[in-house]
């Protein structure tokens, strides 16, 4: 994503404590309390602009949603959508994928998405992407027992490595389509990027994993 | 494959001893001896017309391949080209792959090929799947230990349901190619199927598994 540098995102996040998460470690094991209902949290890491985590809030009132996103000049548009929406089931967080353990506790979180992550094409960045095994690994610690990742691309090379990267820490493939826009899943929210490359005739990639723990 | 009715097939099959193996239960545990070399063995599971075996064993003459093949006037063709390359490392089998384990003792196969197996779309013949479960467990009982599947069809259908079986069998995905003839994967050999759908602008997909003991 081409980053506009918008130095008014910071204050702006701050602005707006009802959707944007600060100081998240104070909610650690104790996230229900964050949101009106307590409710299973299915969480985005690399929310973007929040097309997808919207849509879903919208379409699943009876679940929370936690949109992650490292890039304050990029989060803020997601915020625009939540102040939009007056959502109550969604909040964001400005942080890094890597930590999510210093703010979730262990069974915290019932799902996780990961949507057109960074592909990192180069094998010298394979841990930069958020389906290396590190990542697995934090993903773990802050899932309930068997907790699924839902994953999404249209980047060829980066859905073909991710697989191998879920088998290899012993994920349970339970969903897979090599071409979601032509598979009869339902209730598919497409995000900013979807929209714009599916609309280029790019094929999606979609599977569902489990931990077997 | 559309079949052709050959009342001569049979007769032809027995006539070529030397590469039609007939009586395979004779040979169970002691494969090295029916081949001129003892070297590793390889078996194509639906060998077809047989273009993909021949070409391998031709470009591999350090192993020794096996390829079977249910339907007699089908096999009759692989037959046809083993005769006219006079291939020593090469034998044919006229077997039903369900019953493989009454013909190889355990660790008698060192890998399993299938190209573009009958995808059997409806789900009430899930069973008659050559990647499904009761097939997996055959090839385990015959390969070696951390024994192969190496797997590429243009199904995408097929494949989505493969990967999904493969993982449930608790297989290993070390190699995942989504559209082959476009990546860098080197000595590829084409099957008659391949060949003619990869011509129509099909994709083809390939993977390689491995069982964990």
């Amino acid at each position: 994503m081409r980053l506009r540098n918008k130095p008014w995102a910071k204050d702006k996040l701050l602005e707006y404590p009802q959707y944007v998460v600060h100081n998240p470690e104070q909610n650690r094991g104790k996230w229900n309390e964050v949101f009106d209902a307590p409710q299973p949290l299915h969480i985005e890491i690399g929310t973007g602009k929040g097309r997808f985590i919207t849509g879903m809030a919208k379409a699943n009132p009876h679940i929370n949603y936690i949109g992650i996103e490292m890039q304050e000049s990029v989060i803020v548009s997601a915020l625009d959508r939540i102040i939009e929406e007056e959502l109550s089931n969604l909040k964001l967080m400005n942080v890094d994928a890597a930590e999510l353990a210093k703010y979730f506790a262990p069974g915290d979180v019932d799902r996780v998405y990961l949507n057109f992550s960074d592909p990192w094409p180069k094998t010298r960045h394979e841990k930069r992407r958020l389906t290396f095994k590190s990542f697995l690994s934090v993903y773990e610690e802050i899932l309930v027992p068997k907790g699924e990742i839902h994953f999404k691309t249209d980047n060829q090379g980066l859905f073909e490595y991710s697989l191998k990267s879920f088998s290899e820490y012993g994920l349970l493939l339970k969903y897979l389509s090599l071409d979601l826009h032509q598979s009869d899943f339902e209730g598919n929210i497409m995000t900013e990027y979807e929209e714009k490359f599916s609309s280029l005739g790019n094929r999606i990639y979609r599977c569902e994993v489990q931990y077997k723990n």
